[in-house]
């Protein structure tokens, strides 16, 4: 069997057709998902939002901890002021849904206090497990959704504004935001994010970044090919001025230099969290 | 359409059919989705897990950063030691593929260096940010392998032994395990892990935890009602006695109040973050 057309679509590479694997059109819709930020005006109906939380909580659980929380904002005014925190990203406020992922280590202490068995579930250990809980149920979430024709669009720029939503949705402490999510069915294709290639992301044995300037370059090109990012897209040039060949990496360099979420450990220890 | 037989396999509670739901078998699957960590003899063909790896990867990820990656441990004496740091889970051991899916905040800064804008990815939010994205990709894996016919084991653990796991596996500064993941054909049926109701883990508009104590009571006794723990596993009775009715959350009371990860602060400082 072949995935070819797909993982072209992923990856921009061709790959061998090969017999021996299993026709699995699943796998396939995976390898052509993609963002979806516009949405048509059918609702999303309940009963299958149900279904698919159900689903999404069926992911795996550290030591079955449980330790993840959604929030399923319906208040329009709470809408209106989540969205007001991201004023470039407009589909926050006007997504059929709208869910914030949270990771929720308070739970855990919740229960203890009713067994009688104080725990303290507030060092940085507690908050990493919580937070990977609440990804796994997020990206089992998303990947149902498109199972059932939805489109999805991840906000991670949520973390830079941890405070602000904590108060808005009346987050206990120990209980953070690790993404929000639009939701709805999809009003245009969407294109396909092309990936960096398994030879930079998977490593046998030990890491290995041995090679990765011609990779890198290499991936640059080909999605430049598909999509080349135009001049007025390029980043602060103020700072970094034009470049004449402007790639992923050039783009994720300058991205990366103007440092986010300088915020984020000021809000997790009043959140109450002791980093330790 | 209806899905009552995988709620109730997955919640313990009895659920409405709806006509209005549409019939989809991976979202059944998903309900009735569960851990393996016995397998078959039989081999994951290497064309398959190269596809897997290629779905997995279609995860998103936080600005296009692309911060995860995946070490596949194939070299004996490299499993054997992994295997030595957990020795009450054998599967880690001799399961047919052992994979470890890593936050890599590494990668950037090289991206940035190569590019000549040099940025600070080690502050506590690129340990963040790069978390989740390895968690995004290890559960697209996961249920990509499960649609594929394999099981998976998450082995979480690691995270106790992260210096350790990352001197064996060669591991950059600021790449750091989230997951290790045993995966093959599964060689028996497994159990579904019964999940907390809905209601107690999706809230609407506000954060609500305003009757967990009978919710959680109800969940413990209909656990209890599909498999009783028995007397010998009740946790560390030497601190807690032994409970008349020993539930989830007398288990997870009981296994919280014995801390674990205290290393971790360390280890990351050690892997070049500086939690600020």
């Amino acid at each position: 069997m072949s995935y070819e057309a797909e993982w072209r679509a992923r990856f921009g590479e061709e790959t061998e057709p090969n017999p021996d694997l299993p026709d699995l059109p699943w796998l396939r819709q995976v390898l052509m998902r993609r963002t979806h930020r516009r949405y048509a005006a059918r609702p999303v109906p309940q009963a299958l939002l149900r279904l698919l939380l159900g689903t999404a909580f069926s992911a795996s659980s550290k030591s079955d901890f449980q330790q993840a929380s959604v929030i399923r904002v319906r208040d329009r005014q709470s809408r209106d002021r989540l969205a007001a925190l991201v004023p470039d990203m407009p589909w926050i406020g006007n997504a059929p849904e709208f869910l914030v992922f949270c990771g929720d280590a308070h739970r855990v202490e919740r229960i203890g206090e009713l067994r009688g068995h104080i725990n303290e579930n507030g060092k940085l250990e507690g908050f990493f497990n919580a937070a990977i809980d609440a990804a796994l149920v997020l990206q089992t979430f998303i990947l149902s959704a498109e199972t059932a024709g939805l489109g999805c669009c991840p906000i991670s720029v949520i973390r830079n504004h941890a405070g602000a939503v904590a108060e808005i949705l009346g987050l206990r402490d120990k209980v953070f935001p690790v993404a929000g999510l639009c939701v709805g069915y999809p009003a245009a294709a969407g294109h396909v994010s092309m990936r960096l290639p398994l030879e930079v992301t998977v490593h046998i044995d030990h890491y290995n970044d041995g090679r990765p300037a011609e990779a890198i370059d290499a991936y640059d090109r080909r999605r430049d090919s598909r999509y080349s990012l135009p001049r007025e897209q390029q980043r602060a040039p103020d700072l970094f001025g034009y470049s004449s060949f402007y790639g992923w990496s050039e783009d994720k360099a300058r991205q990366a230099a103007q440092p986010e979420g300088e915020g984020f450990p000021t809000f997790l220890r009043k959140c109450g969290f002791s980093l330790d």
